[in-house]
């Protein structure tokens, strides 16, 4: 028989920028915030590394500790809210938690995306709930849109651009004329991008909210390790000039995961990609988020906003402690079943393996400008079998190499790295080529 | 103590392309959708007037009758499905539910806005659920996520294109160079406009999911007497190039609920409405919706898709039906508060009457082209206290008269309102003139 609770309590793991604001938003909007909980809604105790650090406008009734103990062992505590970030100590918290009979409440995108059965097999066996609605995309509720809003669709794509680093640098460099080098500067003095920005720019964080994003979607893991990923570096404000004016696109960090017509197989990657300007996502810049989900039956919806900062990211934590907070109070928490925990009826189709991933490509050679260079490029793209669908060559630099920039029909990337492989073998092309993908349908 | 149910049935009241739509997605994604239950979903029955009228995908198995008793009485009918639209029988049927303890699905736009607390009161009452996720926006999953997913926020303003006929045929003016009549007939072709258009058109429908966009967000009702409605009927191609041309603006029918500054009141107005081009909204094109929400800690969000159609429609449905059929089988159904059952806590902010809304405006007079008649048109703005921000006068049409084109930094309704009157009194100005909006902030 289900056990009703008057009063739910909810612990912090982690008092940073995110934590703080949990703390601060609860506060300022607590009213709002128990009418749709149906019980009052308390922040009894916050971990924390270092007790002297400043709260910010954490209540001075919160117990902040540095002992997990006092947490896990509290059986008044119904929820813990991970936003420590990082893998561990996050990981072996949850786990406690977990086995502590805690619902848990995480923006970890990082231990979702590697230890997703673990959790919610896990959580599965002590019947609690995991929301994660933070762990992509801030404060735009796409991760419950998904799970529950569009759960009558067989969900065929998801295109999403899901780094807000990333994006900001390629807006810097599309739409005010920065180099790459002062657009990563930019984001850095803005706090949108780390000391190293590595983990953004070269596609991990992408990659890690793919995973989730993907495992939600299609009703079966998507790890890490089956995506296909390549970051932004190496392209140039000159790059995304000739994508404009010769392709009419604009250059976005995709992360896309989608059913391959015929086998249903599934292609996941994170790739920086050319999009027609008219499209959906053409305009989602800056440090905005957008998730363009194609379902069965609903056809295309965009979800876009913020996809960070402290009161975005405490926006989609709270929303997911009401869902739990609702289910502690009605005695059902745990007993409602959500996509994830369904670990034992998971779909289990094919990941297409990076190399036979099949994109249209946009491809800049750096050519020695002599007579008979681009024949002998577009013999190469043809022993590969790669089909040609334009050629822009219109920009001429000073000394004696020009960049080319070669679109393709479909191909997969397989072919497309060995086709790269030989080109550069060619005395007319140098190295340093710059593969990019082409989501325009063929004509 | 919850009755818990291990099977959980749901009768449609209509048979036509929604509710076929829905029997036909609930066979065709009957594993996915059963496994968000955690239990076997059944369509044991639908109402219809006209029993010998085709039923294309819908199971042998679903008794289909004329007899709504027979649905009513039947006790092992757990949720009500409404989808018949229109106002009666519709509310007749959906209270005798309610009276008879069934659950309420509905994408009666209609009903909801015009006997939100009757329904709302009673379901309290009765300790049922009501769910409404198609009533505005078609498929895309936004009254969830306002109610959910943004439940942490204090929403600030909703600005939305939520009627797909208005927006095709703006769209078909805008793009394409049709005339009003023409984008008109092309949305009857086809099917998305109705052959008595009024109702679209005039802006009523736009009005009744405002309506209930605002009763969610807001914690409080809104009428549909609260909004302040000006359809579509008079604006012209011209009209639509010069806001390009002169103000870098498209033309969009806007749904739109704020806040006040300063006493938090609620202004509400469906209107004809300039937005700068690169606006979220303003790439929201032909049959498409667009809700973009302000909240204090999420910031903007949008969602958008196609705002309408079978499919689309019974994919909110059916979500809806899941969230409720989950509720049922744990036992908890009536009992999981969400935003409209909180009838006793409601917020009580003033509504502005229309008269007192402030907005920017962007005004076509219709000219006679003699001198002095700029003149005598500026100082009329001035007599009723509205500032000119710019005036075009580009274009000279054949004949004596001109179109003027006068956009306005804020003034109230009522002043525009008079100041229009006054115009028309001018021997340099003839009737017929158009009032849109201007939504560009100041500088």
């Amino acid at each position: 028989m289900p056990k009703t609770k008057k009063h739910v309590t909810f612990a912090l793991l982690g008092l940073g920028t995110v934590g703080v604001a949990v703390a601060e938003l609860l506060e300022k909007n607590r009213q709002l915030i128990e009418s749709r909980i149906g019980a009052p809604l308390e922040l009894k105790a916050a971990l924390v590394r270092d007790l002297k650090k400043d709260r910010g406008g954490v209540p001075a009734s919160v117990r902040v500790t540095t002992d997990p103990a006092s947490i896990m062992d509290d059986i008044d505590i119904d929820i813990v809210v991970e936003v420590m970030g990082g893998f561990e100590p996050a990981y072996a918290l949850m786990r406690r938690a977990i086995e502590a009979g805690k619902h848990i409440v995480t923006a970890n995108k990082a231990v979702l995306a590697k230890h997703w059965n673990e959790i919610f097999e896990l959580a599965h066996a002590k019947s609690v709930d995991v929301y994660m609605e933070a762990s992509v995309g801030g404060g735009i509720p796409c991760v419950q849109a998904i799970n529950d809003g569009l759960a009558a669709n067989r969900i065929e794509r998801i295109t999403a651009i899901i780094n807000g680093t990333t994006n900001y640098i390629l807006t810097g460099m599309a739409s005010h004329g920065k180099s790459f080098d002062k657009a990563l500067k930019d984001a850095q003095a803005k706090g949108y991008a780390e000391a190293d920005p590595s983990f953004d720019i070269d596609g991990m964080d992408a990659c890690h909210k793919l995973a989730i994003l993907g495992s939600i979607s299609f009703d079966q893991r998507v790890r890490i390790e089956d995506v296909h990923l390549q970051g932004i570096r190496g392209i140039t404000k000159q790059d995304i000039d000739i994508a404009r004016q010769e392709m009419g696109c604009v250059v976005k960090h995709l992360a896309m995961a989608r059913t391959r017509p015929g086998d249903g197989a599934l292609e996941v990657q994170v790739v920086p990609c050319l999009l027609p300007i008219d499209h959906l996502l053409a305009r989602v810049d800056g440090v905005n988020n957008g998730i363009l989900v194609k379902g069965d039956a609903v056809g295309e919806v965009l979800f876009s906003g913020r996809g960070a900062g402290g009161l975005p990211t405490a926006s989609a934590v709270i929303s997911d402690i009401i869902y739990v907070a609702r289910n502690v109070a009605v005695g059902v928490a745990g007993r409602v079943p959500s996509i994830p925990y369904d670990v034992e009826k998971v779909q289990n189709r094919h990941i297409v393996p990076a190399g036979e991933i099949k994109n249209r490509f946009f491809v800049r050679l750096t050519a020695v400008d002599q007579p008979g260079a681009l024949a002998a490029i577009a013999r190469v793209f043809a022993d590969h079998g790669i089909s040609i669908s334009s050629v822009a060559q219109n920009e001429k630099e000073k000394g004696s190499t020009v960049p080319v920039y070669v679109s393709t029909y479909q191909a997969s990337e397989k072919a497309m790295r060995d086709a790269v492989e030989s080109l550069e073998k060619l005395s007319s092309v140098k190295p340093g080529t710059l593969v990019m993908r082409l989501e325009v349908p063929e004509a």
